[in-house]
């Protein structure tokens, strides 16, 4: 179990890279930390393309960075937006990812650069996902 | 208000169309029929690619496909999966998709070639969407 | 063989479908027109997303739209880019969804709202294709 | 320039990271290598998803780790795909995400585990990019 210690710690490695995006389209900045199940964290910010649906958000080259380095499960995975106030959550294609390797449990905290912070689960944000039902 | 009359022959034609899927790579069909502001349903199937990142789905075939003849509001969309018995769900990319064009309260129903269907919303399939916040 | 008149006459569609380009992110419509073996034409346009990664472009939108309807196989196909006065090019996602369906002869123009005009071909556009060389 | 001799140890490296690749659904395994500006090597592999359109490409993976790393341009990138004989050419989304990063020179070498190997640029990979006009 991951505890409010650790999700404030991994949202500030979240917090940090993405300073690091490269979105010079959108101007919307997203980083993300993966905690993997040795501990390690990785991250991961949006990189853009001028054709825009090439675009990779944070959390998808976090998850993809992990696996090149082998994890194949992770435990919680914090994503910070500093260019908004609200939270701002994963888009639909980035739960469609963590979902591949998180189990419906998984701890997922968002946040902008206000005091509002969301934190929720990779089940929450992907219902009625197949794997999540074979799993069981 | 689409009525569950309306969601059947909406399914029925994501039924049909499904059998035109180019699904080669995974065999695995999909079929989607949109309801389209008035009235007008367009359908699209799932679209494979040798890369498989290159794939589209059926519903995002669909919801492009109706974007092209200059629809940007949708009433429901139904989804079959023939080459499974039980239902499974738009996956993430479909629902970020469905979630630029159609508010929370938009029927989704989707079912595979058994007897279980399941029929819910856009709001439930994607939770915490930014967009809908702002829409309220 | 697709003659020139044939070629304009589809980059005319193109054209024309552009205008409904959904493309509240880039301000930057696109619009395809492809000829299918039996001489129908289907359109398409960019269809974007605040999640930018999850935007179609319009080539593959005609695509996919056309495989909805059946179609395999292509004789041709034409991009207008209203917003630019220079021609632009496909983007290499899109020129790997015509390499699934295209042999490499196939025609391809593109034109921007200007008077240059590129006459080329899927091959020329995805060199070192590995489909392409097993088709041989 | 990056000589003969650098390019093989990329290579080498690209292979090594191959195994890693998560590859269930196509079993086909790809591993990339980027070198750096400041000589780092950045290692990505093929990440696929049960929704085949959420599958990031080993090459893609690569530039976005090494985007996230604060990397912005790049010398060279080696591919290797372990489970072909024959080398396989970048996918066209690959060369896209190539594109926004590296000029047209820059050097790109694939292989299979057979002996052929191709030694090519990103400007033949993507002739007809807009960008590579506009940089000359």
């Amino acid at each position: 179990m991951v505890n409010n210690d650790q999700m404030d710690k991994l949202f500030d490695e979240a917090r940090q890279i993405a300073l690091k995006a490269y979105a010079p389209y959108s101007k919307f900045r997203v980083g993300a930390a993966l905690l993997c199940e040795d501990g390690t964290v990785v991250t991961g910010v949006n990189v853009e393309n001028r054709s825009f649906g090439m675009t990779i958000c944070a959390e998808r080259n976090a998850i993809c960075a992990a696996a090149a380095k082998g994890f194949r499960r992770f435990l919680a995975i914090a994503i910070s937006t500093p260019d908004s106030i609200e939270p701002v959550g994963p888009c639909g294609a980035c739960r469609q990812v963590m979902g591949e390797f998180m189990s419906g449990d998984i701890p997922v905290r968002f946040s902008g650069n206000g005091p509002k912070q969301i934190n929720t689960t990779v089940g929450e944000l992907l219902p009625f996902d197949s794997l999540h039902e074979l799993r069981k």
